[in-house]
């Protein structure tokens, strides 16, 4: 696949409105929280208080006495023999908690007002134990999250299903879960003989995802025992299937996912809540509903991780990197999580530098399992990386874009894994930024400045397939196994409205079940468009080549004489000899020894990914008096490759800008003694529209080679950089360097305070 | 393709239980009464009592005022501006009703009972036009159904969606609406030269499809305006597609078929009531759902027409048939069906008689619209033609199974509308009987008779897709847009399980909507399993190519090294190097730059049919005294080229002559003055399971060179002969030839008693 700028495309490349736009806002659109099916019955969890506790008993007389509760289940009821190994593999819990938030028993009822009210009756006994609240305690290692070690995933039933079971080696119960290296060079010896060397240590916070629509699951059992189909709102119908079948230890062809709409994902949706409810469906014997309330939802969810990094950052004298040593902490709650791969790929394959060692090390607590969001732990690495390079310019006397330009990574540099980078546009997005009127205007007002970093996002990429039908009115329908949580089906519509030469407006996406399929990659780590449109380009070039010959046949000529345009096929050079799309696949679901009807199914498989990187600029505001950070504006310059749908792509980059600087500058949750203090938007410190400045989208055009038509991944690049451009604006409005996200006014007074008395960090 | 059972197939030719047989007898299977949407609005018809008449008024006020009652709407609330041209089309009667039966108008309300109370109570007045009751009175022509000519679709519209406008010539208005004539020979010259002629006219009554369950429709309005999706009991949800947008003047795309379980069709559920409840969703904005009642369904639905045939049939003195002359009338009631094309086709094609003549007469009445039954029309003209073929045998002194013999078309030989048969197994059937029992053990008892028949079907056949894949876990899911009134699914399945040898039970049929697909044709005519058969051996024979090509990548070795079986791929002749398909389509879904997912569109068009045919042997006893006829054993001797199922097959062949003997002996619409007098199981006459004999199914494999492993047409032939045999076996057990069905007690009795008279009819 090539870039078809040149040949001028038709439809792609033009910005048009989102596909499902009308019936979103019309409020048509099925959630799982719309979906009443007859006989439903309502669940409210009952969340643990105790970090870490066990359950000295469970009382559900009171609960199962309000009217319409129907059953009060606890985890003796729905849980199978195997302790939960992951978040989304727990039912409720056994004889103790690990999290403060992790649900303890259900209460069902016949209305959700009479749920709530049974959960407020249920008297659950705990017997407080000692818990691990933070990282600092977790690495002493003297309480353990698992003193027997923890739970592990039946690899045999993993194995069965053709999933590759991991031969992990039994080691000693610890909260240290995992410590991982990356090396290249040696970093220690090019530090020390390093011109200059910034070091610093930079903390962020547990930040969440905060979707508008909080988990939400219906569960109806099947026809056959231990059968059910699960309505959910989830990025990626395959692994809700593979997660509840195993959660509840069924056939995963027992278990049918439809994918209903998404009231906001950001890495957090993939079935998290959808076994719980399956499990009370098929105990039941009855349609079930879960809608977590926001408190709930924050509490039992899936945050990021906390994460601590210690950075060392080497350069010569004229600002090429020397070494770069990083250590990473990463708090993950009580179960399993894994960002240093992520992490280090990005922290140390931004810049070249020889000399790289990266540790990362992922620990447990007595705190929510955490889990993906938006570009997973780049955002907190590169604030790190980011401020750090700042640092450096400014101690060299150096100009921070000419030192990252001089620097940036290319096509063939290694990545911080080692792997090497495909062509990647990074230095395009500094050229791009050296011009923009932010940068070209800094400097002008006192309390004010303007920072720059650059970020980035390798991406996943998957095979996936698609199957293109054309019916006898002329629609085309394109079957996809994919669930659009960001517009990706509006590009697919493009695309084949492209191959075909037909109205975008006549193109329907059919959206797949777990069932009928087939088969596409998660909505996630930015894959899912660059993975499929190379299927739905099969799959419509395919039927291009079917409505041509049926054109050839129906004229009694060549195919090459044939061209298709507006819905029609036409006879090359011959005036009003022209046949719809629509009767040539009547024709085919007629003719008597003809091909058959219009229909062909795509396959793609890429064979590497297509890696999006960004260059953020902003300007903000500092009161000197309080600390209070206001960004002015913001222009996100970001290499797309090739902007399939310029309007879609530029709501990507302002939501993932919007969303980079809300953990620079406001998002945090905060914990006290294991129990998270702010679940709830109330106290959850979340911007308004009128805290974020006008967020400017620059879209670059550096083609991939392996993308389609050279697009790149989109959805996660926008995310990576706000929070270290806020941090560095902050330097360059006051002078002072913050460390810890997100920026609070009051630590930025005391910055400021120090700094002036003299004291810096 | 060819038959395989010489190679001998796995699956295929095995008895294997109906797929969806655990869910239909659970009670779980889903059919449009069960649908419960929220919101969901009732609705009960109001049937015209008159058969023509003009509408002076209605007065909704105290309908309206039932506590409940959402909406009373007419046609002036519903129809379009042009009115009904056909049953389907027709929502409610605009200022006349032209039958009995016909919905005036509808009352909505938020229960069945509500809509029922305000029926009840809706005042229509009506002023009593002048009727056409009969086809007597029809072929006056001096009163008529339409004054002002039929009304006529929309050409324009339907030229605009692709379908053929048909160019009638504009003719006065009458109730003989179609004449057509079929002619080969010349049949005067050869019936005045013949050595035996036997000369009869043969009656045929309305009868009944009487399926368990009532035609019945749920309807959502859509998200976009005038878009609408309808759940319902159908034999052809593209037609339903088709009828539905046709009636609303809506575009095709807009209307969303879905099929649910069917409760019976035999020819008669292609979307009667759609349109009207799909109106009244639309209108009110809200689900709406209509269940006939059993007497609405009588009445208001599509029965066969009445049908006389006037026949003469001569032959030389060897009793070979020199000339047929047919004049067959048709009583379609109030609009356009055409049953002379198919009637002519077999009842000149089943023998070889280079003389004939058939003229088939479509006569308009004010009487219910007729539709399609089981083999539409035949049984009823080889009543005819069987009866006199008998008597024929009986007049020259030969045994009625060798005159058949000697006469039978066989392939090459012309049916009644000129056309060759294809290779035909109706003397292979003819030859079977000749060792039945049943026909070697006859002329045992007094008032015992044997009946012979021979009957058969031409089958329809059109193109058909379908998509094959392959999961993660193993399942083979196939994707069709067809639906399964008789198993036919369980068929595919079996295809399947045979080209990708696995087990039956992994492999899923995923039932496509209009909007999913693919297209198939519609389950009538015995045409959907021929036709997707292919498809679906086309699609899985892709599929195995790439799980070869998959598995010879992952042995790194060659594809023809590979050999798949019981859901596993292995290297030929090297034990343990083994991996399942399962296991193989995880690879297509991770492997870069691989083929990508395990997914395969088929597509099949059959170049001509696979007519299927039967020889039907009857036992009866005849009471004396009453005329009371009791068949006591009844064999069906069936070619079905090749049994994909034989379990199914048997099943077909029981459903098919257990109603030919009921129309033989029971069934019959009864009229007086234009209306129907026994619309209800109670007064129309139905055989109980105890009035029925054991009915012997036996399979003839006389393989097709067009159906797919040989298969031919199954649904219909076993409904064709079984009338015509009851009558041959009263002729041999009495003496009595009857000409009208069903064969009543009372007239029966008077034939005999004429016949002790030595009167004859």
């Amino acid at each position: 696949m090539t870039h078809q700028a040149q040949s001028g495309p038709t439809h792609l490349g033009k910005r048009r409105k989102i596909i499902d736009g009308l019936e979103k806002i019309t409020g048509q659109a099925q959630y799982p929280a719309d979906l009443n099916l007859p006989g439903l019955v309502h669940l409210r969890p009952v969340l643990s208080p105790y970090p870490h506790a066990r359950i000295a008993g469970i009382d559900v007389q009171a609960a199962r006495a309000v009217p319409g509760v129907v059953a009060v289940l606890t985890g003796a009821d729905l849980n199978g023999p195997r302790p939960a190994h992951s978040r989304s593999n727990m039912l409720l819990a056994g004889d103790e908690v690990v999290f403060a938030g992790q649900p303890v028993a259900v209460v069902v009822a016949e209305t959700e007002a009479q749920a709530a009210d049974g959960a407020a009756l249920l008297d659950i006994e705990y017997q407080p134990l000692d818990s691990v609240d933070d990282a600092a305690q977790a690495l002493q290692d003297e309480v353990l999250v698992w003193p027997q070690g923890m739970p592990r995933p039946d690899t045999s039933m993993a194995s069965l299903h053709g999933g590759g079971a991991s031969e992990e080696a039994e080691q000693a119960p610890s909260n240290i879960h995992q410590r991982q290296e990356f090396k290249r060079g040696d970093a220690e010896k090019a530090l020390q003989e390093a011109h200059t060397v910034i070091q610093r240590t930079f903390r962020t916070s547990r930040v969440h995802q905060a979707y508008l629509e909080p988990h939400a699951v219906v569960a109806q059992p099947g026809v056959k025992a231990g059968e059910v189909t699960v309505y959910t709102s989830t990025q990626g119908q395959y692994v809700v299937r593979r997660e509840v079948a195993g959660a509840l230890n069924l056939p995963e062809r027992n278990v049918h996912v439809v994918p209903l709409k998404v009231g906001g994902g950001f890495g957090a949706k993939y079935g998290l809540v959808d076994a719980l409810v399956a499990a009370v469906a098929l105990k039941l014997r009855r349609p079930a509903r879960l809608v977590l309330t926001r408190s709930e939802d924050m509490q039992t969810t899936t945050p990021t991780p906390e994460i601590e990094i210690e950075l060392r950052l080497g350069a010569d004298a004229q600002g090429n990197l020397m070494g770069l040593a990083v250590d990473a902490t990463i708090e993950n709650g009580a179960f399993v999580s894994g960002h240093a791969g992520i992490i280090a790929t990005m922290i140390g394959g931004l810049y070249r530098c020889e000399n790289v060692h990266i540790t990362g090390t992922e620990l447990l607590t007595n705190r929510p399992p955490v889990g993906a969001y938006r570009a997973p732990g780049v955002p907190q690495a590169l604030f790190a990386l980011e401020s750090a390079v700042d640092d450096l310019a400014r101690t060299l006397g150096q100009d921070p874009l000419e030192l990252r330009l001089q620097n940036a990574a290319g096509g063939g540099d290694p990545t911080g894994t080692g792997r090497p980078w495909p062509d990647i546009g990074l230095k395009a997005c500094l050229e791009r930024a050296k011009d923009h009127p932010i940068w070209k205007n800094r400097h002008q007002t006192p309390n004010e400045g303007v920072g720059l970093a650059a970020g980035g996002w390798p991406g996943g990429f998957s095979p996936a397939g698609a199957v293109c039908r054309v019916d006898t009115d002329g629609t085309v329908r394109l079957h996809v196994g994919s669930v659009d949580i960001s517009g990706v089906h509006s590009s697919m519509v493009l695309i084949a409205a492209e191959t075909l030469n037909v109205d975008p407006d006549s193109v329907e996406i059919v959206q797949g079940t777990t069932d009928s399929g087939p088969y596409a990659p998660n909505s996630g780590g930015s894959q899912v468009t660059i993975s499929l449109s190379g299927a739905v380009l099969d799959a419509t070039q395919q039927v291009k080549n079917q409505l041509l010959d049926l054109a050839a046949h129906h004229f009694e000529t060549h195919r090459d004489d044939i061209e298709l345009a507006e819905g029609h096929a036409s006879l090359r050079g011959v005036p009003g000899k022209t046949v719809s799309i629509g009767q040539l696949a009547g024709m085919g679901q007629r003719l008597p020894g003809g091909p058959g009807p219009v229909v062909a199914e795509g396959r793609a498989a890429l064979k590497a990914g297509a890696p999006g990187f960004i260059a953020q600029l902003v300007k903000v505001r500092v009161d000197p008096d309080t600390g209070h950070v206001t960004p002015l504006e913001a222009a996100t310059i970001q290499d797309v490759g090739f902007a399939l749908n310029p309007l879609l792509v530029e709501g990507q980059m302002h939501g993932g800008s919007a969303q980079a600087l809300s953990i620079g500058l406001y998002e945090g949750q905060v914990f006290a003694d294991g129990q998270l203090t702010n679940p709830n938007f109330m106290e959850y410190t979340f911007p308004r529209a009128d805290d974020l400045p006008p967020l400017e989208a620059v879209i670059v055009e550096h083609p991939s080679e392996h993308g389609p038509f050279g697009a790149r991944v989109v959805g996660e690049p926008p995310m990576t950089a706000g929070a270290a451009a806020v941090a560095n604006a902050i330097r360059d409005a006051v002078g002072v360097r913050v460390t810890d996200l997100p920026v609070k006014p009051e630590t930025l007074w005391q910055l400021m305070t120090r700094q002036e008395s003299g004291q810096t960090g």
